[in-house]
């Protein structure tokens, strides 16, 4: 390749398109009959998840000239520089090191001369002393009382991750502690706190601000109407503002000195590193209301499963490779099928956020259009990418993937075993059915979206409208149980997928330059509708947009 | 137009094809600059919204040639035939009625010999009966204690609209009343469920189950873990089982005789009919979640306002109609511009189900890929959607929206006024200032993804990865306040505008034809995982998959 030559002009992409060409009438039904040995061709094993493939609309040979693209384009040595620390992250020119948040105590990592694993470490054990003070009822409100609710204040990195994992991890909340509730409120209109502040009680109220730079506008605007609600009720007479201050908030962020600007206590503020991405980051600080829910032990856990993928994506050969693999299927969709969806559906009520995480993860990383030489990519990126609690998705939008005109790369999740920890007999046996019924849908809806009508004898000629097209492309992820151990593995699965996806497209999934002029327009535009001033600077929508709403305002 | 012509061989059609090849390079930009009258020329008010189309990738002539297709495609026609209840639904054979649930009782409507209105009062008069006895305090459980908590049972259309409304009405709740905390249960899994079973006091908990057929295996399921457990704890000496059954299950359903067989008492059997689509249900006996939560005055206002949206969709004008004109927005883009996603960004945390619920309406409505008359769409149907609460999607999937490259069609949503009730001074000030804040951002990004780089004045040469093309097409629908009655007409105008996009593609929005052979296929592998037998029958993946749980099943 010359030095300004896109991927799509290197021969491996050729070959695929070329390939795309002869695959395009081949139905998914076909390739299940012209093989026996889709399976062990297809699926793979590794830190208690189990990756089957073979519903992916390609063959062998397919794969083949998709291994070849990943050579070319880097992916073994992009791996290696990822892990290692280098600076893979260009356009801010540092390295993306959310592994070394989940390396082993004893692990060691020089990056440009330091081992970042013991300050990691250090950061593990400031929590862990947090969360035993919560759950030893030990810390105390300004009046006194321990602390009962601890609200998450924090938006996008800073609270899908914490969200998703907390619920998806529901079942592991430690039992004989001094109970402690946690939430979320991110929204910037503040409808969520709003709600919070009717119904907790101040005295035994804790906030985290939880902000990578500590000036994202929509956390910072609620942490400043929690503030105002605290000293409001708790500093008349029964305590002062510092007092509130040290007992009331704790702060998780990159810039211990915005932190201290704003009146975090010294001993409230939990660190990370510029060299971790906010939607990367739920394996160190900004994970503190995982470990409040779930306790420390637990949340080790997660880092072990995250770090036994990170492992298995370093040493395991390319086809062998999960994350790698799966990301191929991906690439074939995209770039040489032309499906621009992808839907994510998790047969397991726990892992309710689980797609709004992996939009983020997903759209926000590789939701690009210019390489890492500046170019603008000729081909596509990252689809667009959406899903929902599987069996509730079937009473939603399955229509469309089962008999809709878009063509839709599907991922179901499920877990080959739940309920083992029921206590009542009774209740246990038949939530156990309800899982195995799960299971058998999960199944179902992927053999159907395969085959068609084919999935069903044929009991005679059937309308149109009762038609079944297949040929809707699928992965089916099982994991042995959803434990923190297998949710770790599944997050760094998809994280290294969202990766080596990059590298093939030559695209920084580690910025996100597409969000900050939105930043700069919202703040000037926020001045106008306060100030009734400049309006006319504006586009002809949004000048009249403005004005109706100074009319609105106006209708007291 | 011949019998067989499907609606893109009509020189409408046509029309608009050649007139797209001439919009092609033609930048959103550009449309407002080469006019002034963009403003006027694309909004409109009605019920209490406005709907400001003027950030569409389109021009006068474009919305004329649009106009010109509604009519040949008979929508004046479709929605005179809708509002009368003829049998639009014509795989079903059946009118689909959901506008005479929201008919006011001086009303009359008679479909083929009967006045449907006096039934619908009827339901609405029995389910104020019900409310009225929960916010007495007199609903009570088989220990004789009042009533606390409700669980709706339900999945699909018998969970999302509720769910949605009762968030986005939480600040309706009703005070001075004896409080009933409303809960949603919808998971095939059970794991909702299972987390209030260990929760809630049996004693004063009470399950909604909501199925149209009652023969949803979702809901039946949870209805069975639920009803186990209440037996559990309250058969044993101090009650007996009729009296649990008569006090701790209301059903809601089409079918009387099925919720007669599973034991729920005639007195608290809630009918609806045939003619409402499960999707289409909030409007009746499917919104008591809705009305137990908010009172049943609120549920009147709700109904209130979608009426009015029935009203303007039956009489103002196509050019002035909001459902034809979203319609049409969303017919050039799928159609004509080749973008095949639409997201959905409430600036508005109450609306925090809303993106869920239109996911449902829209893609289960016309994920179809069969006309009316048998033949395939050679054209595209419904587009993908998805979205999020906007403020949080910023933090999230904006990236994708402004430097990716997918094209995807905007609908911003945001109410003008907030926060007037809220008592306390300072926190009501500080919310006004979140609400504004909000409401900046949200003209910001319908801004930038318009104009690009435009939307800022030059600072100088930027790199490519700092540019931003802009040209995604939006819309901003703006409500006064959100409100029961505001809220009514917004989802009445997406049902109406889901409508009209199915007349023009001539496909028949009310059926769902494609969840059936699903259903069918996840019997038969439940049959399958839970006798160990036929699964040799199975394609290759399949078999693997279940052999891979029976695996996991034997390690205990």
């Amino acid at each position: 390749m010359t030095e300004t030559a896109t991927i799509d002009q290197h021969p491996a992409w050729k070959a695929l398109l070329d390939h795309a060409e002869a695959m395009r009438d081949v139905h998914l039904k076909d390739l299940f009959h012209e093989s026996d040995q889709r399976y062990p061709d297809f699926s793979r094993r590794a830190a208690g998840l189990m990756l089957d493939l073979s519903k992916q609309r390609w063959r062998r040979e397919t794969l083949d000239k998709l291994l070849a693209l990943a050579r070319v384009a880097g992916v073994p040595k992009g791996i290696e520089r990822l892990l290692a620390g280098e600076r893979v992250n260009l356009s801010e020119d540092r390295p993306a090191l959310h592994t070394a948040l989940r390396l082993p105590a004893d692990a060691h990592l020089n990056v440009e001369g330091e081992d970042v694993v013991p300050g990691v470490h250090r950061t593990l054990k400031r929590m862990a002393a947090m969360v035993d003070k919560f759950h030893a009822g030990q810390w105390r409100g300004a009046t006194g009382k321990a602390v009962t609710d601890v609200v998450n204040l924090g938006v996008g990195g800073s609270d899908l991750g914490p969200l998703m994992v907390t619920h998806a991890l529901a079942d592991y909340r430690p039992r004989d502690i001094h109970p402690v509730e946690v939430h979320f409120a991110s929204t910037m209109d503040g409808s969520q706190l709003a709600d919070y502040l009717t119904r907790f009680n101040p005295e035994t109220t804790l906030f985290v601000l939880s902000s990578k730079s500590f000036t994202t506008i929509d956390t910072l605007s609620n942490a400043r109407t929690a503030q105002d609600w605290l000293m409001g009720h708790l500093v008349n007479g029964r305590g002062d503002r510092d007092l509130v201050m040290r007992q009331h908030f704790i702060g998780v962020s990159a810039s211990p000195e915005k932190m201290s600007e704003w009146g975090i206590s010294d001993a409230n503020q939990l660190e990370f590193w510029e060299w971790v991405g906010g939607r990367y980051s739920l394996w160190g600080a900004i994970g503190l209301p995982i470990a409040v829910a779930v306790g420390m032990d637990n949340f080790r856990e997660l880092l072990a499963g995250a770090h036994e993928m990170d492992r298995h994506f370093a040493n395991a050969a390319l086809e062998d490779n999960l994350p790698v693999l799966l990301a191929l299927a991906g690439i074939w969709n995209v770039n040489f099928l032309d499906i621009r969806a992808h839907s994510i559906l998790p047969y397991e009520g726990r892992l309710e956020f689980f797609a709004s995480y992996l939009e983020q993860l997903e759209m926000e990383s590789n939701g690009k259009s210019t390489t890492n030489s500046g170019q603008t990519t000729p081909y596509s990126t990252c689809p667009v990418l959406w899903g929902q609690l599987g069996p509730n998705a079937q009473h939603a939008f399955y229509q469309l993937l089962h008999q809709g005109t878009q063509p839709v790369e599907c991922d179901f999740i499920a877990p080959m075993r739940r309920y083992d920890r029921i206590e009542d007999d009774a209740t246990r046996a038949l939530l156990k059915e309800q899982h195995r019924l799960t299971l058998a849908n999960c199944f179902a809806q992927s053999r159907v979206l395969m085959l068609g009508d084919e999935a069903i004898e044929d009991d005679g000629p059937r309308p149109n409208h009762k038609h079944y097209r297949g040929n809707q492309p699928s992965t089916t992820l099982l994991l042995d149980r959803l434990t923190p151990s297998t949710l770790g593995s599944l997050v760094a699965l998809y994280e290294h997928k969202v990766f080596v996806q990059a590298t093939i497209w030559d695209i920084n999934p580690f910025d996100q330059w597409g969000v900050e002029l939105g930043k700069k327009i919202a703040t000037q535009t926020e001045r106008v509708l306060a100030s009734h001033e400049g309006v006319e600077a504006l586009d002809e929508s949004s000048r009249h947009l403005i004005e109706a709403v100074w009319r609105a305002e106006e209708q007291r």
